[in-house]
């Protein structure tokens, strides 16, 4: 399986250093152990230990002084400071298309460098060839069964094993309370077309995933942005200010890990939502997307298990643990569970049963929790290398979230830094993309942000594209 | 492959005799040839033609006299009418989630002989073991690609082949005119929502697939149903009728083999309809999911063929000729295309890999042409013998519609009949799928009508389940 791979012995000593100057251990302009102690202490040919350091002078993380040589740079500032906390919105706005987003999929496909601007992981870290496989033998198992319709509300293995993994997690939800779905996204489309009505305003995070803004302009919603903390998630106190002030149809929130700002909201804080939003029958709907890839060992509970009242519509897909391209993800819709498997009926009619079944049949054949385990674990490596390389590369001042799963990073550039669309295009020019600030507000907000993604493994290459996007931001 | 089977010997006797009676060359009462003439004429056992004339027997066309021999039963009568044309609605109604919609499929799961309910072909009627195998090698050979979120608007490949297909089937059509969809129930839906807004009217056939009534009424649109004519499809005349009286904001239209009344438009008919909609503006949403299952050879041309100014969004799939459960469909929208694709992005996102990776492999590897023949012949035969049945077994004076495509049959049973909705009760009762007349229109029409799928061959057990629901009906 391509994620046990062995580390190569280059990479293990450049990492060894990287902890040291992480650490403090080795201290901005201290000289770095000498390649011949080096290659003593690791048993190795100093051949390999020069290939450790040309690793860490490509990231920045090194420099070599002629006759003398190799001593931590002298550009280490202090960790960054976590972004701020977005004003707050005095009404909800209308939602228009935003034409910035398909761009920013274009922009991918003109892109040299993609892995900073899309939320997606590096193939090697999920298990392809494992599921391909499995693929395999379950479209030969089928034959001719895997043609018909999968009936409605999807694939029975699948629902069950997404329901013993929900039920893990604290929630009491069996498989007749799931419909599966296109993925996450059509599972939101569904759980927003069941409870509201074109025109009605929506609590969503600020800043918020533009997926979900496309979604409430696809549907005509109004969004109310309620500022969400980047370590602790949405705002309760502030959500209950912003039902106060008006009507709302639904509340959009990413519990664990959000996208952008990647905020985990603490258990009373998910307990007072639920309370909340149920008192005044206002429905949830929860993209969990993200619950699984928490760094801090368990999983924590989605809002969905402090649900009594079936008030939460709890949304999520295996798109960011195991297969992207496989669309599956599911709905367990509390009392919408009808309506939402009349629109999935009226929309989509069915999910393919191909895709459905794999699924199954891996979490099935146990694994998928030391997958999870492993993908965790590399997840919480990249946030911190790729956190780091925007910490030495961007300008003085930068704020960088820090976030405690997930693989998505929100910088704040000071004031006086390129504009974000402007920074967006100009990296473009570079073949770099990035996604920026204001995609992520119905408002126009966060002109001064950018979200990178650490969904893949800090190479050099890529530590460049964070050195010449960091340029790019001072000019 | 299962679709190459070689037909056994007695059931190719047996479809001899039946085609003789079908053609009236033996008529009611007439001695059927002995069996040991048949068995001479043949160069087979007599043993071969018992089996074939118990068969015969078994599906009500012979009946045996002791010491005499087979002849044909005395009840045939002469072919039965086409249906009649339905009311003209005066104004657009409102379309509300018709409950009963979901029962139906509710209904299938608790049914002995779900056959005649769904739209739906025999598993054998299609490639399921090679697409089996394809998906097979497809899933090992992608590996680790097959993960990744295919980008919009769709596997390239399947794309170059539908637009080679329909520039076949002449509309000016590329590759990058088109977005692939999870069926054509995406692909409807994308249309409808990048063309109209709620509260919109939209025309539709009258009786209308009831699909298309629960996406109007998902997406909040009116329905303005034109009677469509059982031969010829929509009555365009009533169509520029309906378009002087309401303002309208797409047309609805199944060209070829309408869902569930059978009609196909002729080509002069297709012709004015895209001319009178492209200079009045309306565009028109093209279902042509049945536009290959046409029985006359050459498929009729889409309407999209006839479209110069972008104004068809043409619609269609795989669903009802390779792999229903792969859900692969695709829309060419014309003017409308980037809308569509941003809905796309906004609802579903992306579509499986893999399913469209094997139909477009499947598509690659020729032979689907050969298989669509093979299937063509196979429906043109059981739309064929499932009206003779009904025929046989259904009161005097039932209407059935005479489909030049496709595999669904509309009833019309004679005034005094059984309501068709306590009609689907009492066939539920004993175990029997339909589809209720009044499902197929927002107006609450049609309750003396059913629809009737032959998409599985006729079996003495689908015959029975005819003979039922003759019985239930003229109670």
């Amino acid at each position: 399986m391509t994620t046990a791979r062995l580390l190569p012995l280059h990479e293990q000593i450049s990492g060894h250093v990287a902890r040291l100057i992480a650490s403090g251990a080795l201290g901005p302009g201290a000289r770095v152990p000498s390649v011949r102690r080096l290659a003593g202490r690791f048993g190795v040919s100093t051949n390999t230990v020069l290939r450790a350091f040309g690793a860490l002078e490509a990231r920045g993380l090194v420099e070599v002084r002629p006759q003398s040589g190799h001593y931590v740079r002298r550009q280490a500032r202090g960790p960054p400071s976590q972004p701020r906390l977005a004003p707050e919105a005095r009404a909800a706005s209308a939602v228009r298309p935003d034409d910035r987003v398909p761009g920013l999929f274009r922009g991918l496909r003109r892109c040299r460098v993609t892995a900073l601007g899309a939320a997606a992981l590096a193939p090697q870290l999920l298990p392809g060839e494992r599921l391909a496989r499995l693929a395999s033998q379950v479209a030969r198992r089928a034959g001719a069964r895997a043609l018909s319709y999968d009936p409605l509300p999807g694939h029975a293995p699948l629902r069950r094993q997404v329901a013993r993994r929900l039920a893990g997690a604290g929630c009491s939800v069996e498989a007749d309370d799931l419909v599966v779905t296109l993925g996450a996204v059509e599972a939101l489309h569904l759980s927003l077309g069941a409870v509201a009505r074109r025109g009605d305003a929506v609590v969503v995070e600020s800043p918020c995933y533009f997926g979900v803004l496309q979604l409430l302009a696809a549907l005509g919603l109004r969004a109310l942005e309620v500022p969400a903390d980047p370590a602790h998630g949405i705002r309760v106190d502030l959500v209950e200010r912003a039902l106060a002030r008006e009507r709302v149809a639904a509340c959009v929130v990413v519990p664990t890990a959000s996208n952008p700002l990647g905020g985990t909201m603490p258990v009373p804080a998910r307990r007072a939502l639920v309370e909340l939003c149920s008192a005044r029958r206002v429905p949830i709907v929860e993209s969990d997307v993200y619950g699984e890839l928490h760094f801090g060992g368990e999983r924590p509970a989605p809002l969905k298990a402090f649900d009594a009242g079936g008030w939460v519509l709890h949304c999520s897909s295996f798109s960011k643990t195991l297969a992207p391209g496989y669309r599956v993800g599911w709905v367990a819709a509390g009392r919408f569970r009808d309506r939402v498997e009349e629109l999935k009926y009226a929309q989509t009619a069915a999910t393919p049963l191909l895709t459905q079944a794999t699924v199954a049949e891996f979490l099935l054949d146990g694994g998928y929790d030391r997958h999870l385990r492993r993908l965790r674990r590399a997840l919480g490596e990249q946030v911190a290398r790729t956190r780091e390389a925007v910490a030495r590369h961007f300008p003085p001042g930068t704020r960088v979230s820090r976030p405690e799963g997930g693989f998505l990073l929100w910088v704040e550039l000071p004031p006086g830094s390129t504009d974000a669309l402007e920074l967006q295009r100009r990296a473009l020019r570079h073949g770099i993309s990035v996604a920026p600030g204001p995609i992520f507000s119905a408002r126009d907000r966060f002109r001064h942000c950018l979200r990178l993604s650490a969904g893949h493994p800090l190479t050099p290459d890529l530590e460049e594209a964070i050195a010449a996007l960091g340029r790019l931001a001072a000019r």
